[in-house]
């Protein structure tokens, strides 16, 4: 599973207090450095920025953002903004060296089409497809596979390889509906075996935005979606639990040759009081 | 989902120490008193018993376990033996009262067949069908499955309608190759969607024989094997932390409206600590 590291965005409030924003207006580098490393040195293939509730400083935090997360960790970027300015300003400082980017995200929408798609095309970066088109974000099912057909069809005709989109089915909350759950392991499902290549990715703490223990839905949905051919997960890497659910899953599902990750894994302690 | 309390068996060790074996041996009804009620107190719908190691007792300590088990709580009872004599002298001792008896198991050997299926229709017992013949037990899925639909027509067959057949796919240990899981969640799915009704059931700790963290393994097999529609397990009850991804997953694949009995759970402080 190739995972985005979640942590290093401004939204995140930890009991309650906007820790990540103040950091960041802080320009707390070592914060911020220290964030990225933890994340990485648990598992998290790229590391996502987000600086979205800065608005009118979003380019600039961006930015620097970019340089303290390259500066102390050697994995690539996830660049998480619908801003095109934003987008601009981190990806001219962003060190290729480090790997592809990824551009979180594009949709249908026909502005966010235009805007983001040349960057994607300029910096050869891998992009997240988010399964909405002007018509808003559908909770119908079926309408947002539709979507997501088309924004691949639109990618691959501007020449984006099947294996660096990453599409993104939406994560509806369990609390807006007992249904919202099955239709997005439905269309996860539906997307891996109708584009064989595609990437299916999603932010799956959403699932549980509102309910008691959390986590432990996170836990069950990442496993369910796993079981559904998800392949890549915007996730808190430090969740130590759900971490050892996905090696274990990954076990189980044949993605994990002998089992031999999952026990290199249950040596190095990553298990230990689990 | 169906629970059948897994623990009142004489095969389980604890760190080592046949515990349960000895405590039948030694007719401590409180001990299994003790493990029946726990296991009732926290959602077990069944409880199974299974003194097969006693090989010429089995038949006494089942008869024993039986009025131990109902004089101590008010579930049915799981009765997990392939032994006739056993089945007859434990049977013929249970209070109807109860519920109505869960015979586990039937399985398609001409022999076992035979012997077993009196007792489902003599006493409107459910039944746990083992997919296995008497070519012996398959690692290959597509055998395992065509058993599996073999038995389902046999029974129907002998009137017993699809809502009272559990059938098990045979939980065969990820340590054997790394296809099994795989194999089994085919097996559910196929059982599920070609005949609404019937029940599927797996005791899954046997997936993680021989491997580190076995709970880990048992957690993410568990919500897996509920994502492909499996409705029943022969697990431990008392693995608080498997009892709550189960009541998460069943709020996440819509078979708890409203996330009622999740929520329910989570203020009776079923989530505490977790």
């Amino acid at each position: 599973m190739l995972i985005v590291g979640e942590r290093i965005n401004t939204s995140r409030k930890i009991k309650g207090e906007p820790v990540i924003e103040n950091a960041v207006k802080a320009r707390d580098a070592d914060y911020i450095a220290d964030l990225a490393r933890k994340q990485f040195e648990v598992g998290a293939t790229y590391i996502d920025i987000n600086a979205g509730t800065l608005t009118m400083g979003e380019p600039e935090a961006l930015e620097w953002l970019t340089r303290v997360v390259q500066d102390s960790v050697d994995a690539p970027i996830s660049f998480d903004t619908p801003n095109p300015a934003a987008l601009e300003r981190a990806l001219a400082a962003y060190d290729q060296g480090k790997g592809r980017p990824l551009i979180n995200s594009i949709t249908a929408e026909q502005t966010r089409w235009e805007a983001i798609l040349p960057f994607v095309l300029k910096y050869k970066a891998r992009v997240i497809a988010l399964a909405m088109d002007d018509s808003g974000i559908q909770p119908d099912a079926d309408k947002r596979l539709s979507v997501a057909q088309e924004l691949i069809g639109k990618l691959t005709d501007a020449g984006i390889a099947l294996d660096d989109i990453y599409v993104d089915p939406l994560t509806f909350p369990i609390g807006t509906g007992s249904d919202v759950g099955v239709a997005m392991l439905d269309i996860i499902e539906k997307l891996m075996i109708q584009f064989p290549g595609v990437h299916t990715i999603a932010g799956i703490s959403n699932i549980s935005h509102g309910m008691p223990a959390r986590k432990l839905l996170n836990q069950a949905m990442t496993v369910l979606a796993l079981g559904k051919g998800l392949d890549a997960g915007i996730i808190d890497p430090n969740d130590r639990y759900l971490m050892a659910l996905i090696y274990a899953t990954e076990a189980l599902l044949g993605r994990d040759e002998y089992s031999m990750n999952y026990i290199t894994k249950s040596r190095e302690g990553a298990f230990e009081g689990i």
